[in-house]
């Protein structure tokens, strides 16, 4: 008798995919699915966050129920979409204090707000630990949404703001390191809802994901989207200053930039003819840009690193999964 | 220091109110959040459905598949709404077979299709068992919505289709009656979505919920929203054929009829003048329409048993804790 644990999340997802009959336009394999409305898209995307017994080291109930939210935005945010509500269901304890149950929703209700949106019902219920699922609901106009796929040849690959700094908070919390920010960004993750609307009302960006689980996972999900593959430059990745702080070894560094996860920043293709157009774009956004590489029709994705070339290797979420809560 | 275990669902819920802050036009309290989207409302509603280690006796994958969406679906309907989507998140051991994640997933497909919609998506963990989390998004009109708030005195109470069904099933489980129908109501809920609709395009409603908890708990529900209080006359109220088969006893049936719950019918207000609609209105529906009693602006909510008044008791869903999974 075969079990689910022999299937891996991704076979997982392959058998329910292969069962349900979406009437969406944009099903089961993006962050998000999209539903027509007539004049625009109605994008709905769902997020189980599983935590054992304890909350892993550093992270308290309000990070946890601001986290809930955070993902789940970020996945209207991915999508080019504005944020329309919340919905929160909580599996807890009995035993668990008030107050936490009370620092986590005032987590979760000041993420939703601090991101233009709202938390607007739920349901609970008595578990053997905390779990929590959250639902968050968005819309996007018919030529805006943002999807995996659509990039072309050419087109470059960009992303927002700079990489491995919830690795570092990580690594920081892990050691005693002392690096806050970093810290801090790995317990609350900022969704970038407002910079997805300006890149989804630009018409320049020909596809686009968060990095929930790593740049190399990333860039590996949009080749499969889009058919494409991918060379990105190591010299030309933003890089959190905190990822220096979080290892000298120059190895270790790389491999915290390309595969840790949990930056949750966009990962984006853009029409070459619109390079001149991202300064400004950037400044509407009010967060950085940076061209990380450029789409390509080869046999498999590359990495430069200082001139030399080699296999991107896939590495994200899977390389970490130990750590995952 | 007070624990979630004092507080009892109610008390959750109040805290939860107390902390976010809804922009949604209908918030924490009724069937679904209705989010205004400027023509309509959108309607977002989840349910977090918690086994242990064992589904209840009788109950199979296909069945948990099924009923986690038809809950959902019934909250769409109970507000008048046409479903959009559906998002299941599942939360699963590596030990479970790969059958029973398949079965699970035809139930939920096969709900969904069954009712006007589909799973648009979702989202899959690993955890120490089986618990999933279903969010339905629908879409209704701003003069058709149906509340919980809006009954006036003199209003006729009405339910769809007949109770007890699914108590009699549970019993039939339980002792081994062989009440089929009743088994398969009670595995498989039946969401009253297409007489939602007609109900909401009726204009005749004035307010509605699901009966998930019971009638008695529900009645005190529409009360707690309305400010009204109900007269419901229990030789009126439809049974379904099978409690009479579950119990001889006229207490234990009336228990059964009034306090069981997960039968899933529409419990509404209607406009007194319009009762001569209603044959028109259940035939459209291709559902029964029957009136149990009035709206009235007393002091309690009565039972009228044989000519006798007495006070209705609350005890709905919390009655019946234990069975609940």
């Amino acid at each position: 008798m075969k079990t689910v644990g022999t299937l891996g999340e991704r076979g997982v997802i392959r058998v329910i995919d292969g069962i349900v009959k979406s009437e969406a336009t944009v099903g089961i394999g993006d962050d998000c699915a999209a539903i027509d409305l007539g004049d625009k898209y109605l994008l709905v995307t769902t997020d189980m966050m599983v935590t054992k017994t304890h909350i892993p080291k550093g992270m308290g109930p309000y990070d946890v129920g601001w986290a809930l939210v955070a993902v789940n935005l970020s996945d209207i945010a991915a999508m080019g979409g504005k944020p329309l509500g919340v919905v929160t269901a909580i599996g807890i304890t009995k035993g668990h204090p008030i107050e936490f149950l009370e620092q986590m929703v005032d987590g979760m209700n000041d993420c939703a707000i601090r991101f233009g949106t709202s938390i607007v019902g739920g349901d609970t219920k008595e578990h053997e630990d905390l779990i929590l699922c959250g639902t968050a609901v968005g819309e996007v106009s018919k030529t805006g949404i943002l999807l995996r796929k659509g990039a072309r040849p050419g087109d470059l690959i960009a992303v927002t703001g700079a990489l491995g700094k919830a690795g570092s908070g990580f690594y920081s919390l892990k050691r005693g390191l002392g690096l806050k920010d970093a810290e801090d960004r790995l317990k609350r993750p900022w969704p970038r809802v407002k910079e997805g609307m300006v890149l989804s009302a630009s018409g320049i960006v020909t596809s686009c994901m968060d990095i929930s689980d790593g740049l190399s996972s990333s860039i590996f999900e949009l080749s499969r989207n889009s058919g494409m593959t991918h060379e990105i430059d190591y010299v030309k990745i933003p890089k959190a200053p905190e990822v220096e702080m979080a290892f000298h070894d120059l190895e270790r560094q790389k491999d915290l930039v390309l595969n840790f996860g949990d930056d949750f920043e966009l990962l984006l293709t853009i029409k070459r003819e619109h390079e001149q157009d991202m300064p400004a774009l950037a400044e509407k956004m009010g967060c950085p840009l940076t061209v990380i590489g450029k789409v390509t029709s080869g046999e498999e994705n590359i990495l430069v690193d200082n001139g030399k070339r080699e296999k991107l290797e896939n590495l994200g979420y899977e390389h970490f999964r130990a750590r995952k809560y």
